[in-house]
């Protein structure tokens, strides 16, 4: 039996969107999910708890931090990841290849992995296929991601082809160390940057290995939103029906619904909880800069249409006031808000495609909000 | 109908330490209590719910902060604290005079008032026992506190006992201002220094005034242990029994016990959740610095003795790897134990007095703990 499944409950009628559910040893996810992010085994300044009471069904976490601090021997001693951190639902492991990727001048790439240097202490480690699959096995994550290259953009095709390459011969050397077992699962990420062709080049490649699910890699790195959605189009096409598709990274609220359109399941961005700790929210009349003077004698909610703890205890006034005042409630907050808003968006977009009226939505949504 | 009202359940047979009850318009407090400050109208990183939880009755904040920031029109404009801040509880104010007599070279002292520059912005401000009731009565606090001076410790007899009854002098001003209210009780607040004689006249002229409660003033500034413990002692004699007795500032469990065993009813401190955001935890077996290497892999909870959210589900080794990573929840679950931790001490020592074991219970909690 896989760790992972994948049911296709109901296609849209008009766009490529797509209502499903992923089955996991840690439950169930309806998808299209957004996952919110918990980097160092806590979604910061959330209780997981609260996670779960806003119906959130599976987290993010990341392997580089965890692999360099608490070490993922300590995790593992502990009982793995939801135990240490007190999340009994599904956890989604990043392969720490992204963060590595991003070390610049600290790391150095070979054909056996990453030679790299600890943003925190300067010490000098190795993560390679094996080695990503070893550490997330420690944690104990319901799914893996394959260790990868992520090209940056923009990237001249040589390069882009000789990274989507390697990350191929990478991906089959995790699925060798992963050896299809019983608890976690594996998905491969596909590569090729800005250029279709390389796109279905990593696509065939990564699903000849027939994995639990496919993520598409590279892509919202800051190229421009009509690039991006023109290659993901034509992504998804190669990508197989029967498993999950997810798209890494995203999490602004039109991307969502961009990427919902055109067939991805799963979502995710450290965006919520960030931009929380920043004063910002997202409400469904638009972004709210909690900081903004015209907020100090605003005595209504963040959101009026909004129906988290947030919005039914507390004013504008008084989330204004905790953020000046530098009180670690407004993170709390504004946080539980934002993710709320988010979780909450993804059901009423699986209400919509049920009902065959994702257009619609989006349309509707698109006039309150404005893009973000 | 007096807004706050103090009943005497039981005297300790071999102690002061008295069991009791206090009454305002936000409920019934138990005393000897412990009451969380809340400075800028939050308890630092907790929910109100959670604060509610651990069976706190009552919080502390403080006019001083609130007056520059948010300023109380605004408080007022809310609807005030209670509803601005989401505590259905009592509130205790303080007057702000503590914090305007610690801005040094920021203030200057006159008859009448404190003229002194914010410490955020500089700007320039005048408290006095009319502002401070103002700003009091904007806050719609259950029980406001008399605008008073605190001397320094160490202090010279001469200006004691000139600031003990320029104290008595603004607490007439302050009575005036108050005018025995349905709504808020005034507490006025004993003065003296380290003079016994100047603490009994102190005493004796602001008891004249016949106030819902009074407060000790001008202790656990610095002094010894030894001194504290028996001037207080003798403070608590010119008291009268039938109103609640509060000592100011006063939090660690050593102090808690040595002030329930003088006839102290009322404490607040900020150290619990202060020391939480430093990584320090008051636990059954004394402190503990989670940030310490040995709790790496300690799975074990902060408190084993402990039935707090914290305790019953995370472990010392992820409080130690949210605390090194720089996490809010570090700071939510360590402010979560140590809150908890001095309320059911609190109420543990009511259950001790009920059970006239005041003395034994105190040997017992200082054999297992030592002095904090």
């Amino acid at each position: 039996m896989a760790a992972v499944t994948y049911e296709l409950i109901k296609k849209d009628a008009k766009t490529k969107a797509r209502r499903g559910r992923v089955t996991t040893p840690h439950g169930t996810i309806e998808t299209p999910v957004f996952m919110p992010v918990g980097t160092a085994a806590t979604v910061k300044a959330m209780r997981p708890e609260e996670v779960k009471e806003m119906g959130a069904e599976i987290i993010l976490s990341n392997t580089y931090h965890l692999y360099l601090r608490p070490g993922h021997e300590i995790v593992r001693e502990a009982g793995g990841l939801h135990k240490f951190m007190n999340w009994d639902r599904a956890i989604l492991t990043d392969s720490g290849g992204f963060q590595v990727f991003s070390l610049g001048d600290l790391r150095k790439i070979t054909e056996e992995g990453v030679e790299f240097r600890s943003h925190i202490d300067g010490s000098k480690h190795m993560l390679s296929p094996e080695k990503s699959i070893e550490v997330q096995t420690a944690l104990g994550s319901d799914i893996m991601m394959a260790f990868d290259e992520c090209a940056p953009y923009p990237a001249d095709r040589g390069y882009v082809k000789n990274s989507l390459e390697r990350t191929t011969r990478w991906l089959r050397r995790c699925k060798e160390a992963w050896n299809d077992r019983e608890n976690q699962a594996l998905f491969g990420i596909m590569q090729g940057g800005m250029y279709k062709d390389l796109r279905k080049q990593s696509a065939e490649e990564i699903v000849e290995l027939d994995l639990p699910g496919y993520a598409i890699g590279g892509l919202s790195v800051g190229e421009p939103k009509e690039l991006m959605c023109d290659i993901l189009d034509d992504c998804v096409d190669y990508l197989p029906e029967d498993k999950p598709r997810y798209l890494m990274g995203v999490g602004t609220p039109d991307y969502l619904f961009e990427g919902v359109e055109r067939g991805v399941d799963m979502f995710d961005c450290v965006l919520p909880t960030r931009i929380a700790r920043h004063g910002m929210a997202m409400t469904s009349a638009g972004k709210v800069n909690i900081k903004n003077a015209k907020y100090e004698r605003d005595f209504t909610p963040l959101d009026p249409e909004c129906d988290c703890y947030t919005c039914r205890n507390y004013s504008r006034a008084y989330l204004r006031h905790l953020f000046k005042s530098n009180e670690i409630l407004s993170a709390m907050l504004l946080s539980n808000h934002n993710l709320h808003f988010l979780i909450n968006l993804m059901r009423q977009i699986r209400k919509a495609i049920e009902e065959d009226r994702f257009l619609e939505f989006k349309r509707e949504f698109y006039g309150k909000y404005g893009e973000f």
